[in-house]
């Protein structure tokens, strides 16, 4: 009845999300029954099988397909948290939203996600995009900003051997190029925060764009990814423990900071300012010697910043 | 981390999917509700669902969204068939190999839907996409060509007054434009044929090409499709009998042909033949008087006919 209406990246992107969802519930799955299950030919599902063992841990052998379950976030239950894993969902911080304290929602798509000041974050498949909702003290949320990078870097460091660089205020790099990022958004309650912490790694996915790079490209392997999703939900756990402890927080935070010391360019909401990176306040501010002197920033304030190095 | 790797059609095509799977398993749900569920802001979802409201018949009244069962294709229990409803699947044709006979296939929409000679099917939202699989005699199976497109057009004049007239082979056609089509394959067992009966009705959908028509056009309004989908059912199911009455079912059959007695062109796999069509034998073949006499043509011969007055 004509040709084409639908983009063939929609259609496939679909097929590929059906494929993750049914086997996500299977310890698992003959191809043919998968391929009976999604009205394809075997060889059509073959073939987005292949394509989808780039990013994740797949296994086909003897017909049968098997998700490892290291890979496999349908396969957490979290120990005292509310855990959402969806295959597809609009964005996991609005998905949190009306979520219970102490949630995790988790995806392997985001239709609409989004990063610092409301700029489009892609999360294709094969990465942890991950928001946690947390209830906390106020000071456990001023140290998040520092626990956050630090975890993910200390991860890659011990368990991976990968060197990564905290680039403030929310970028974990490698090789100068992005790995992680994160976004804190809270709500005030009487005494206490209710903080949604979005982290994005890229893993074993394609890096969305020429500065990012993924741990597969580091490592030149795909990586099991529930294991770094269970080090930083136990990390956050003990955010209140951190908080008593910002002191040594900040110094290892300044440990990884690849940001010190260089000569910066801060684009914020009020101008341009010029300067080399003196250090990181308790509270995760930035303090840059300019010309003007010695100013703070609040990575809320700050747009972009740019090494001039 | 960049923009827009993924063509915006396509993960909106997958939300709406995703609503119509949400939406189709419940009697009535909030928009909050959905929202929260889908990870979107309540504008984003209301902006789907007024989309989706064109093609279905969902109702949103005091913020409670409900879609009338007589539209939804998850509220169907055919009894004596296997049914199997899904919103989204690669081919009902392929879906259908795997099931038992007595099975009926039906999705919303169709990765991968092909018409006759392996040409592709467009599957919109809102139509009637479904394939039925028989375990019929032969004789029965013979009928079949007439039986569909005679209880299509006996349903469009019948229940909604529309004038519908068949075109040969495998079309139903409104005011000259394509309003539903047809396809059957088989695999001949010792002495049952089995039998997929794929049906495509353009219902509530957008039509997909300018010679295409839907029912939502013809009638300025949104007719639920469970009913039509019911009747062809119960038509299908007593292909037995119609074969006892084949006489008939083709007098029948000849009063909806638009084609007879008009010139046509038909284009074959061993050459074009231009003739006036005379009229179509007990078994479904067409007879044309053409200037080498009057020939035969089966309608797995012939790739496309053409009216020529």
């Amino acid at each position: 009845m004509g040709k084409g209406l639908l983009n063939p990246v929609a259609a496939e992107l679909f097929m590929k999300l059906e494929i993750l969802r049914i086997l996500g519930n299977r310890e698992s799955l003959n191809l043919i029954e998968l391929a009976s299950e999604l009205g394809l030919q075997d060889w059509e599902v073959l073939e987005f099988v292949n394509e989808l063992r780039k990013y994740f841990m797949i296994d086909y052998v003897k017909g049968k397909l098997t998700w490892f379950s290291g890979d496999n976030p349908a396969k957490i239950k979290p120990w005292g948290w509310h855990y959402v894993y969806k295959v597809a969902v609009g964005s996991t911080m609005i998905a949190a939203r009306r979520a219970p304290p102490w949630s995790i929602l988790l995806a392997e798509w985001q239709y609409k996600s989004y990063g610092r000041h409301g700029k489009a974050w892609i999360s294709n498949l094969g990465g942890v995009w991950v928001t946690l909702k947390l209830e906390i003290s106020p000071r456990a949320a001023q140290v998040l900003p520092m626990v956050i990078p630090l975890a993910i870097c200390r991860y890659l460091e011990e368990r991976l051997d990968i060197k990564a660089k905290i680039k403030w205020p929310n970028d974990v790099v490698v090789k100068g190029k992005k790995l992680a990022g994160f976004l804190i958004e809270a709500e005030v309650l009487l005494d206490k925060i209710l903080a949604y912490v979005g982290i994005g790694i890229n893993v074993n996915n394609e890096p969305p764009v020429e500065t990012a790079i993924s741990i597969r490209e580091v490592l030149g392997k795909l990586v099991p990814r529930n294991n770094i999703t269970a080090y930083i939900v136990g990390v956050l756990g003990r955010a209140e423990k951190w908080s008593e402890e910002a002191g040594r927080v900040q110094v290892q935070y300044l440990e990884y900071l690849e940001t010190l010391g260089t000569r910066v360019k801060l684009i914020t909401r009020n101008g341009t300012y010029v300067g080399v990176v003196k250090g990181i306040t308790e509270s995760g501010d930035i303090v840059v010697e300019t010309e003007a002197g010695s100013l703070k920033f609040s990575s809320g304030e700050v747009m972009e910043l740019r090494h001039l190095d």
